[in-house]
């Protein structure tokens, strides 16, 4: 551990778990490192929890980080109710319960796009930030830190914190050391650009700067981490993830710019999996990864030299990708860049690299708004995540859902969304199983019939065809035809019948 | 005349308006100068729309501009239904009813964000442009155009089109040479970082590049300019700016980003005048402005010292300001600079300089989702115009409504929004002659009371207070609570019996 941690002047402050956990009291706010199950500190929330579990305090904290976070903090804490406010984005389930009405005391849940919420911070949007605990590799001589699998708003969140908690992790390969590139940029007026113009391309440092005055406690752990599980690709993954390679494939041959030309944002789960060994099949080449997390697709494709560079804030794979990569490790430095989550998700940077986003809709509606956060407008499921930040810059935004969900009983295209996350003026391609809908250059009234007829399930098409129809007409014709009393109508037939198909269907 | 076309190569394509409108034929996608009823071409399409309303030619095409036009295009044409699709941005009541379905033939309008129009036709998004007509000032020797008191997409359009036809206008000033500074970054994965790092900075050209071959007509003429009418602002208004300024006072107090700190965006119209006369009057300093347009009231600030500088893509002021623009124009060299809205509405360019952007909303909902462009979700007004580039990228996000409209008859704050252009992860502050709701860091339902008391008309304040409690039963306390058959209950209310307002109030 001694070459681990080798800035001298911190020796002193080497604790307990337990030590350190008391540095939060309770009505603080706190931030923590990594984005998604990765990067987060454990061995400190959970000894935290433990002594609220036990009786022996009583903690209830403001909560930041970069996204969601392992399971020892959101998850471990909303069980025991430690969470009064948390910002940016969850996929906990038990938090998730909490922030929609489980919690006793209420916790105050600020659903935000992840590439502002260092810079919100700063401007000083959530208040003083009392203790930063960040999980790291290793200690510079100089008392900076690199971070483990996952950078997310460290950077930002160790210059603004009174205190700052390192848990140095035995379990995360030193050899991280050189794949971070951390740029925390001046605020306004001092701002300057942002001088990244390649995926390659490193702009900063390759340690979060902090010093060894700041540094209030060093906590050395082996907690082992807890993955995302792959879901393997079923039929309607890999029918999604075959539409959305024939959208590219066609842009290609238009001319325009496609995958291989500029960078692809490629989501989390199975149909971006499917969507990446897609790509390979179809003899895409030189492709460049510019995303949130870069997770076992992306690496496979590193793998086969079928991409050459991948971009992200996250390493967030599964145990299997996670083994594969600590072992091969050396083979992708220089190939893997981890980035703040400012930078990841930066409209700057986004909009200057032209990247292709690929996002998941909740729902959409016919004229291609998107809900990607909330069921029936009211209970929230993660939230907005990173979507809208690629949604609004990207060169062409993309979103994908599966056309039907709950067995047929819901249509993933219904008249009018409950929650827009995405508006119809940031869509340019929606993709189901059944189809894609182009709706570049198109007004309301088109991308409502090539949504409905590429889009949607074949049982839900009559009734959207009906609806849309009735509507232009009493509407005469409008921007946007809607019927205000019907718009709900699909969800209202869920909630009364168990079905959105009409009875006479 | 001679010493406005200097490059002799053009000289023999002179030619009268009525002859350069012949070039542009059936089916083709004319692109125009110009940004709002400013810097757009009017010789041109008046003679055409003559030999269309004449009889002698039947003429329908694609138009694209840099937002709203002068009544020479859009207005002009639409009542001879001769535009077949519309990007990005109306106002024109003809126009406005044609696409809300009065045209015969139908116009799609495609109502987007003016940052984004010129990076999509590059894209190749609407097609290739046949004709570009362009307003100008001048014609250098080169054969490049020095536009007149706007500039909009039109470098993009210039250097996309086939054919090029220039007006050179004499109503407009010879000094507004030198006033445009014209920039048009590389498409990816060429792109290279946007160099503007100050309101005042010269980053490109005081032409729009174009060479004498592109040039296939140039039309004399000396038609006057239809300036938007500048309404006083009543009392309403009155208190929307003073509660606005309030809240800047209050920023400012609490060391946080505020007016004379970072530029201002402001929007058009009396609320926006009465701001910065009420910023004069606070006793704001070194104000400066990054906007899409310049106003009277900029004008007023720029002369009284109160501001340093303006950038803006268009000069949109009334008739008197325009005569003392002109009478006074030297004065205002080197204090306002006419840039590509690329750039004037531009993700990197807004989010580095930590825009503060005021915007208009038609609606807002208690959750600060806004509706800026659709009556009841369908029918449009003008469009989303600019308010989101800056909205996604301001460091500060205000909206402002009148809390009531219709003689108290419709409440702008309502349970749900029946067209979202602006999310709630957009909106920092909503703005009311009632007062302002900080929503920064706030929860949905946090925001909803603060919308509800601080915002809301108090007439509709015990209803608004109704639906939410009910909503928050219904839903046990989850994320955003809604009752989506009542969502839109106010406006079923109006339409059935002419008020928003419940019997019982």
């Amino acid at each position: 551990m001694a070459e681990r941690i080798r800035c001298k002047a911190v020796l002193d402050r080497v604790m307990t778990a337990d030590q350190a956990a008391m540095l939060i009291e309770d009505g603080m706010t706190v931030a923590v490192s990594g984005f998604t199950p990765s990067g987060n500190p454990k061995a400190v929330p959970l000894a935290l929890a433990e002594q609220v579990r036990s009786g022996q305090r009583k903690v209830r904290v403001n909560l930041l980080s970069g996204a969601s976070t392992g399971p020892e903090i959101d998850n471990t804490w909303a069980e025991l109710d430690m969470i009064a406010r948390r910002v940016p984005y969850i996929t906990s389930t038990a938090l998730r319960k909490a922030v929609n009405g489980a919690s006793e005391q209420g916790v105050a849940y600020l659903d935000q796009h992840l590439g502002m919420t260092a810079q919100n911070a700063r401007y000083g949007f959530y208040g003083p930030i009392d203790v930063a605990v960040v999980e790291a590799v290793a200690i510079t001589e100089e008392g900076n830190i690199i971070p483990s699998t996952a950078v997310g708003c460290t950077q930002t969140y160790v210059a603004l914190a009174k205190k700052v908690i390192v848990e140095v992790n035995s379990i995360q390969p030193e050899g991280l050391e050189g794949f971070h590139d951390i740029y925390m940029p001046a605020d306004p007026p001092h701002r300057e650009p942002i001088p990244l113009t390649r995926v390659d391309q490193r702009i900063g440092k390759p340690y979060i700067t902090c010093g060894a005055d700041k540094i209030a406690a060093v906590v050395e752990c082996s907690l082992s981490v807890n993955p995302r599980p792959l879901a393997p690709a079923d039929a309607v993954s890999q029918a999604i993830a075959d539409n959305i390679v024939a959208f590219l494939k066609a842009e290609k041959a238009a001319g325009r710019l496609s995958a291989g030309d500029v960078p692809l944002q490629s989501g989390v789960g199975s149909v971006a999996n499917a969507v990446l060994m897609g790509l390979e099949k179809a003899g895409f080449e030189h492709l460049t990864f510019f995303s949130e997390v870069i997770q076992d697709g992306v690496i496979r494709l590193l793998d086969a030299g079928c991409a050459d560079m991948a971009s992200a804030t996250s390493l967030s794979m599964s145990h299997e990708g996670m083994m594969h990569f600590k072992e091969n490790l050396e083979s992708y430095r220089g190939r893997i860049v981890l980035r703040d989550s400012e930078i990841s998700n930066g409209a700057e940077t986004i909009r200057r690299l032209g990247v292709i986003a690929m996002n998941t809709a909740v729902e959409a509606d016919i004229y291609g708004n998107i809900n990607s956060s909330q069921m029936n407008g009211t209970t929230i499921y993660n939230g907005i995540g990173g979507s809208g930040d690629y949604a609004r810059n990207a060169s062409v935004t993309i979103f994908m859902t599966a056309s039907s969900a709950k067995g047929g009983k819901i249509s993933s295209i219904v008249p009018m969304v409950t929650h827009v996350d995405h508006t119809e003026h940031d869509v340019d391609v929606l993709v189901t199983e059944q189809g894609y809908a182009d709706l570049r250059g198109k007004s309301p009234k088109e991308r409502a019939a090539l949504i409905i007829e590429n889009c949607a399930h074949p049982d839900f098409r009559p009734q959207l065809r009906r609806y849309f129809g009735r509507a232009c007409e009493a509407s005469h014709g409008a921007q946007t035809p809607h019927i205000l009393d019907e718009a709900f109508s699909f969800h209202k037939r869920f909630r009364e019948t168990g079905t959105m198909l009409e009875p006479n269907e």
